[in-house]
């Protein structure tokens, strides 16, 4: 391997050569604050996943180092995320109960295999197939999975148990219950989710019109739920509500992130591989976008293929140090940003923060509400929900909009994965089907240039024994049969036609069965007395058809210009009548 | 509904109010031709499809009958074809033993189910989903099919008993079964096989230097099976070698068709839904490009959504006609057309003459060896057989040729069904693949003219402030976060870059993604202080973009030519350096 092709691999080569003590300073403010930020959104994620607090912390920990190393992206914050840590608890959900070492087990082997797919399309460059989830799929699917897990954190604020894989099964559950309302617990989960929202909305603005500094303001802002989580831990231990049926973090374990084998067994794997695919693909697709975003700002670059590599090794850190599916996040990132962070350096040394706080922290959580942590995850994941991308796509295409409503739809009610899946194939297939019906246009010449516009929307000289058809779309099978019955339907009773013109302006692509059904297209017009010519072919398109038989069996000719095509077809016209 | 809406469903009503005497006279001389041609073709199709040889008979009556009422071509000949006889067999062998109530049962839901499937498929006007099966897929399939089928016939040719769905298995059950050969069946099953293929190569030409007109030879060649038929039936009669071990079709019931009702099971239907869905669509593939072929040829209309409605009639009439599935056949309806049919009636009056040998000839074809049956079909599918497009398709692109590739090898080695859903997943994938990485070029202008052009292959003007990007594509979801990119890494070191101009004239359709990307470009390149400018954007895509955001907040402006465009932006530039 050649040393730059070593460098792709490995992008700290390329900024650590460079490291100084300008950029150390800036990295460790940055990891300060970002630290800060993490440590209560690690143990509410671990909480959304259905683990125990202690795996967000060590989730955070080996998988920012490893990002650091393998990443691309200078301000990318690796970590747990609502979505992906909803998905990891509809996963495993299924094959063990929340609380079991199974549970646990399998969340690193959900990492592993997550890891093993992010790699594995990395190293390959099959970064394009995540493409395939289209905006409005993206969107529908944040949208409603920011509904999900607002709703299954209800029950961390009432104080009652619940459990539901879809909206209407929590529901339910939670209606159930309602008549064990723990009221101290619901004190504080809505009097904190009620001051995270002043905080988001209001305190900013009060601050600024306290004369404070924008930056000062947005600081003070950020660390409200810092803000929160001391004051209510405070609360729960000053007024003994443990022993009032609080639910609290309790004991963790003091340690760094321990060594941990993921479950290996071939039927685990096997009903983890879906999940995992769809996982990584997700996950991989908020990252990169985040990570772009950031990176166009500072006119940096951020190479997908190697993300996927990083990401994949980040959470492959994750599978063996106890944590759970990992990738990076909008809110951290933009925070570390914000902070000044100049290289992948900061995440390392918020690792080593975060290392500090599993080691030394973990006892002054002990009181920390569960209430809070869930109120902290609802007012974040609502930032999510964006029901208006129902009116843009419903104004903007019917396709559109039922891609957004199809994923909605499946994720509320049947699940994340039904409703990324179900998101993916419909707009696929919306697609194909849009391609295979493509618009054809009957074209004639604008008086007086050498423009040929649709026949229907513009006054145009046509003449009799001539049709020129323009097709609006690459030639490939999905639409091959479509031109033969368009053409042979259009053909079969016009009896004066002796010449049809393809204009090929908007033919990206001709593939194989286009290439046959022009042929037979030719074929059954020759038997009928009409030619078939070409105009404006595009020079990949010939290169392509050279090495077909169309070229030889062609009974007209092949125009450079639809200009050309008709004056050379009328003139022979007109020879003709004479 | 209007009597022209009825007209659609009834075609009948067009072509019977004009019958007149000349047509009565065509029709019944070919329905004659084709009558004689398919009574052994139908006796073999039953025996392929592992029926008792008289549903042969009946797939071809009442089916027939129903086509004549509700289909569009004139015609096209319906009944038993060898590809659907053997995903037939392929779909109830899994399911039931050959030659059981249950395994004819199942023959039967099967015809339901496709007929239901084709109806549906016609009356929703879904038939634009046949597409999906490319021509290399469908070419691999039937070369694969003709070769599993010849493959599936040699134990009849040797006498021996072989079983077996991929080629491998039935190969080495025929191996394991040598030893058993019978002499008498090899020497018919082998003579007749080689006499086949005599009068298909060598009895024409002999004819014809004899000094026979070209359409006697044709017609005393198609005679062929026919006299293979009544010679190898006198032959077993007269030396009696049923005793002998050499099979014959034996005792069939002297009957119409009788009344028959499907296998109804839930169970039963959801094993079959997918064969029947499979059979239907290759069914129909086959059998509309044969009424298409025939159609133009004398200037007829073929429907694609009202032929799916005649052909699943045609095989619900199957169902309740103790039948199996049919769709419309190519080679009789070539001989059909070639003896002059004028209309549906033809299909009719062939009907009826099978109807009367279902009655009276069953008798006379006792002795008739299933060797002759099996050399019949093995000489007809051989025709189906076409490696070359093995190396057509390599020489067109390497995407066809995997196409084909994995079409043939899945078909021969797991199955008929799994041949076909490879072949269309991965065209499908391959095609999405494709549009994902479009062609995108960075244009100049090409001196002296108005024209832009390629700055890779062509002397062009370019501007330092200025990037024309060309995209050959439309811009969907698949290939919307691919321009990100590279725009995003094409400006990331480019600092004199001023405006960046995007020319559409390839661009057919841009989605939702396509639209948000686009917005997501224009900021960040606002964000560089770089405009982003359309040119040369089609009506109706501009049509589409009106209804969003993008309009609005776009920094530059749209153009309608890119010459204008240029010219506009390198002025601007001029007047902002003076």
């Amino acid at each position: 391997m050649s040393s730059s092709k070593f460098a792709r691999y490995l992008p700290i080569l390329d900024w650590g050569r460079r490291y100084d003590r300008a950029a150390l300073g800036s990295d460790l403010l940055a990891a300060v604050i970002v630290t800060i930020m993490l440590i209560p959104q690690s143990l509410a994620y671990a909480l959304l996943a259905g683990l125990p607090p202690e795996a967000g912390l060590y989730a955070s920990i080996l998988p920012i180092l490893l990002y650091a190393i393998f990443g691309t992206s200078r301000t990318l914050a690796v970590g747990p995320v609502a979505i992906v840590s909803l998905m990891t608890a509809a996963a495993i959900g299924k094959i063990a109960t929340q609380g079991s070492a199974d549970y646990a087990s399998a969340a690193l082997t959900l990492a592993l295999l997550s890891g093993g797919i992010l790699l594995i399309m990395g190293v390959f460059r099959l970064g394009f197939l995540v493409n395939f989830l289209s905006h409005p799929v993206i969107s529908g699917f944040i949208t409603a999975s920011g509904i999900l897990i607002a709703a299954s954190q209800l029950k961390n604020i009432l104080g009652i148990p619940a459990t539901g894989h879809t909206l209407i099964e929590t529901l339910i559950s939670l209606a159930r219950h309602l008549g064990a309302v723990n009221l101290w617990t619901l004190a504080i989960g809505a009097s904190t989710t009620a001051f995270l929202f002043w905080v988001r909305k209001g305190l900013k603005p009060l601050l600024r019109g306290w004369g404070l500094s924008p930056a000062v303001a947005d600081g003070i802002a950020k660390a409200g739920p810092v803000l929160a989580v001391v004051a209510t831990t405070l609360l729960v231990w000053a007024l003994g509500l443990e022993a009032r049926g609080v639910s609290v973090v309790g004991a963790l374990p003091q340690s760094l992130p321990p060594l941990t084998l993921p479950g290996l067994s071939l039927d685990l794997m096997r009903q983890l591989l879906m999940p995992a695919l769809l996982i990584s693909v997700i996950g991989f697709v908020g990252s990169i976008s985040v990570a772009q975003t950031l990176a166009v700002r500072r006119r940096q670059r951020v190479d997908a293929d190697q993300e996927l590599i990083g990401l994949g090794i980040a959470n492959l850190g994750a599978a063996f140090t106890g944590g759970f599916p990992v990738t990076g996040g909008f809110a951290r990132s933009v925070v570390n940003y914000d902070a000044g962070a100049q290289t992948p350096a900061a995440g390392a040394y918020t690792a080593v923060g975060l290392g500090i706080a599993a080691l030394m922290l973990t006892p002054l959580i002990h009181y920390l509400p569960n209430a809070t942590l869930a109120a902290t995850i609802i007012v974040a994941v609502l930032g999510l929900v964006d029901l208006n991308i129902l009116k843009t796509a419903w104004c903007y295409s019917r396709a559109d909009f039922a891609a957004v409503a199809v994923t909605m739809a499946a994720t509320l009610l049947i699940g994340v994965e039904a409703g990324v899946s179900a998101g993916v194939l419909l707009s696929i297939l919306l697609h194909l089907q849009k391609t295979s019906h493509p618009h054809v246009a009957e074209v004639g010449l604008v008086p007086g240039t050498q423009h040929f516009r649709n026949i229907l929307r513009h006054k145009v000289e046509t003449d009799p024994s001539v049709l020129t058809l323009r097709v609006d779309e690459s030639l490939y099978f999905a639409n091959a049969r479509f031109l033969e019955d368009y053409i042979s339907n259009r053909v079969a009773e016009d009896t004066p036609l002796r010449h049809v013109i393809l204009m090929c302006s908007a033919v990206n692509e001709v593939d194989l069965s286009a290439v046959e059904s022009l042929e037979a297209i030719n074929t059954r017009l020759s038997e009928l007395g009409v030619k078939l010519h070409l105009s404006e072919v595009k020079g990949p398109v010939m290169d392509r058809l050279k090495r077909g038989h169309l070229l030889t069996c062609l009974t007209g000719q092949v125009f450079l210009s639809q200009y050309d095509a008709y004056r050379s077809v009328v003139a022979q016209g007109a020879a003709a009548a004479e």
